[in-house]
């Protein structure tokens, strides 16, 4: 088959799911199939796996290797750019050192782009968002833990060690709680879902308000941010009291990165996506106490257009960087 | 008169002086003088000081307008690059909405490259400091105030209002003193020489210790950073303890420049040229606290190399950025 425009091959590899997908340089996604990265197992399984949808894929596009112009690789950091290798993500404890760049040029013989979660959704959102092509914009990750993607001047601020725009672990506190990066305080202590809804939980102890625990459901295992906020809109104080203090750390957090990088627009993940206006209203309130209104008087901030296929889109977006 | 190189005209606007100098591309700064901006005075007094500077450096230089390839005019912030416009530093009251670019392109004919002070010191760093051609460092202005000039990936981050890297105003926290700017505990407030001093000399009130008497060369009103430490390292315990706060903030505030960056090397200013080692030591121990061992390891901190001259590289810096 004949197409007008060269076809990329995505694939996101997360603690969770992988996603593969092909879609084009101008932002036509056109299929996606996700499976299960099982992420306690040996990593060699996944390589395997992964070889098995990448092809059922192809076979149901009716897509050839010689269709396939470029291949874009998502993986979670700490990583290396530069050696192709997922070094240790927090969450993947069996994935050590794994030469995952390598295993997909082998698999698929085609220029192979690599990079941190994070940063390819900085650019799918330069490339496919509602932001495209505007060259001062942040994507920030709002979800279990926070990450970014800076572009700056129409470029990725990757860092010298690939350790760019770490905005998540900048300490708000140095007397706060601990964070697993082994710092104490950081923005994800306090606006990482992982981390907040844990602290919510025990500061509710074995006896947590009835609408809290309604709102998540019954059960305060499967607490989330957007729980607390629904709960803390009903009234509950308990719930209103950790939503401040959440909406507080979140609007300092964004502060620092409006006065690092003076963005035209930040666009925020998963929990902004989920709350809309309940978050970026009482977050907008707050910001001046944390930066320059000449720095926020021109600012944006929205929930992710690309909404939850943002990791397909990652990784397209890191394909299309091979064809320039 | 012929030369190898191209000639570049650089002017540097400071509150206190204004420098202007002639050097080349690849880093020969030929001639300087310096004048006195009168910062009080209607700004055309400036203009018109200026044109008899200009004029002058360049006929002891034997250098004639076509002998002048470009100009760099590097000024305090606010300001705009798109408009040339000085917009109004907080120091120089008779300054606001000065059209500077204009004035200076009228006088040489020249193109000329505007860009705040601290953005054009980066570029200084880039083109000609210590670190030349490294394409991810910061350099900050360590001096009366806190202003950064960022490079990533070899390009300035500029930001979208020209407020790009504006690390000094960064808030360390939300509940500490009020900065001039309008925001608190920026870290200008606990770093930046004029915040600190003054606070410290609040502090030590109508009977200050004998010592920091001493190293303030028997004149509070004229206490310095650099007193302060000295006082400290003499075991002054009133300095000890304020000299321990700065570099405890200063940490926290080069965390989050290594947190947003991750750059190869953060180059330091004034107070750094004067305290050496007795400033990069300490610091070193307290930055594990605010960033991530793995974004430190290859870091390099240094105070600049440019030392006192850093204006005049900086204009230069700019006017290197026509010749592209």
């Amino acid at each position: 088959m004949t197409r007008a425009e060269p076809l990329l091959l995505g694939i996101d590899l997360g603690g969770t799911k992988t996603a593969v997908c092909i879609g084009t340089p101008s932002g036509r996604l056109l299929a996606a199939r996700r499976f299960s990265t099982h992420a306690d197992s040996p990593p060699e399984q996944w390589r395997a796996e992964l070889a098995g949808v990448v092809r059922s894929v192809m076979v149901d596009m009716e897509v050839g290797w010689s269709d396939i112009r470029a291949v874009g690789l998502a993986v979670p950091g700490p990583m290396s750019v530069k050696t192709g290798v997922v070094i240790g993500p927090p969450n993947m404890p069996a994935w050590r050192n794994v030469p995952v760049w390598e295993w997909v040029k082998d698999l698929t013989g085609k220029p192979v782009v690599i990079n941190n979660d994070a940063n390819a959704a900085g650019l799918a959102e330069y490339r496919f968002g509602e932001f495209k092509g505007v060259s001062d914009l942040v994507y920030i990750t709002l979800s279990t833990g926070i990450g970014a993607g800076v572009i700056a001047g129409g470029k990725l601020v990757q860092g010298a060690d690939d350790l760019g725009g770490e905005v998540g672990h900048m300490v708000l506190d140095p007397d706060g709680p601990p964070c697993p990066c082994g710092l104490r305080g950081c923005f994800e202590v306090y606006c990482g879902g992982r981390s907040f809804t844990r602290r919510v939980r025990e500061a509710a102890g074995d006896s947590p308000s009835p609408m809290l625990l309604e709102e998540a459901g019954g059960d305060l295992s499967r607490l989330t941010v957007s729980a607390v906020a629904r709960a803390a809109g009903r009234g509950d104080q308990f719930a209103v009291s950790h939503w401040n203090e959440y909406l507080e750390r979140l609007a300092h957090g964004l502060g620092h990165v409006v006065m690092a990088f003076n963005p035209v627009a930040i666009v925020l993940g998963t929990i902004a996506i989920h709350l809309g206006e309940t978050l970026l209203t009482p977050l907008a309130e707050r910001l001046p106490r944390y930066a320059w209104r000449r720095s926020l008087s021109n600012l944006k901030i929205r929930p992710s257009a690309l909404g939850t296929e943002i990791g397909e889109w990652a990784a397209l977006a890191l394909a299309a960087e091979a064809l320039e």
